[in-house]
């Protein structure tokens, strides 16, 4: 389906960002990427490669630029797609769950009625840092009981050990595309 | 490709939430259409085959409901994906548009290298009301003289003229796939 892209290709794809969002952090920008249709169906066609054959009911992305491949996805494989957001922004009843920041904290929500127990999940954001936002992500999900969790990211910045605050195990498959 | 999905069926597919975000105002929530796998994949493909041979080379989400669409059309048409954002959350050198809100104002960004002059670009958001930020999004991208600009909307409040905002004119053509 996609056309052949090198991993250096895609690696080379990204913008990095000096001191952005505050001094002393190199961003990794995605909409150099996103931007080339080649790049963009290629990092939707992996995806779907890798998850086609699992059974995903529901494709969860993380507000807001996990929205964007989360949804492309979602679509890729037939499934349903579910917004987390920051609170304040979901209009009917949610689940919440806060979580702590290197200042202060957060609180990310989901509605209530965004996917049935025993369902088949996929929570997608474009990149793994420390992973605050997605373990928070994943355990607020718990309580709808899925069958079984996956965890997909474009990007993985692997020396901030992102996949061990996620706790990697038997009921949690956790896959990035790219390893910085 | 998609099943076949009735009008009515999809207008019942939005749930309408009471006083969000504030008393008074009927709000159109679209999660409860996009977590259905069929109804989200009709929302696509009806908007693919209206765009599908049009020449469309980006598509244009606004944040952050504007991504979840937006980003599933371009997979679909084969385009690249550009983000137009509220100030401040894109990394790299931006235009900027600020437009009056009911009190007060804001402003949208998009990068300076998100669109090549001559591009024909479909901008999509979730929500036509009022029009202001769509209206200030199309004024942003005109800086890059495309060649032809489409606007793409699920819902359409019509009773709010947000048609008449955007200017619907031989260089801009507007389109709902729903109006309420």
């Amino acid at each position: 389906m996609s056309e052949k892209i090198t991993l250096e290709e895609l690696k080379s794809s990204f913008r990095d960002v000096i001191d952005f969002p505050k001094e002393g952090i190199v961003f990794k920008d995605i909409t150099t990427a996103l931007k080339r249709p080649e790049i963009f169906r290629h990092l939707v066609d992996e995806l779907y490669e890798k998850y086609k054959d699992l059974g995903i009911t529901k494709v969860v992305g993380i507000e807001s630029r996990g929205f964007i491949l989360g949804a492309a996805l979602a679509y890729r494989l037939g499934a349903g797609f579910v917004l987390v957001r920051k609170e304040g922004k979901l209009p009917a009843d949610t689940h919440k769950k806060s979580y702590a920041l290197e200042y202060g904290s957060d609180t990310i929500e989901v509605h209530k009625d965004a996917i049935d127990k025993g369902e088949t999940v996929l929570v997608h954001d474009d990149l793994l840092a420390t992973g605050g936002t997605a373990a928070a992500t994943l355990d607020l999900i718990k309580v709808f009981e899925p069958k079984k969790v996956y965890a997909s990211f474009i990007i993985e910045l692997a020396f901030l050990k992102g996949k061990d605050a996620l706790g990697e195990s038997e009921e949690l498959d956790i896959f990035s595309l790219v390893s910085f």
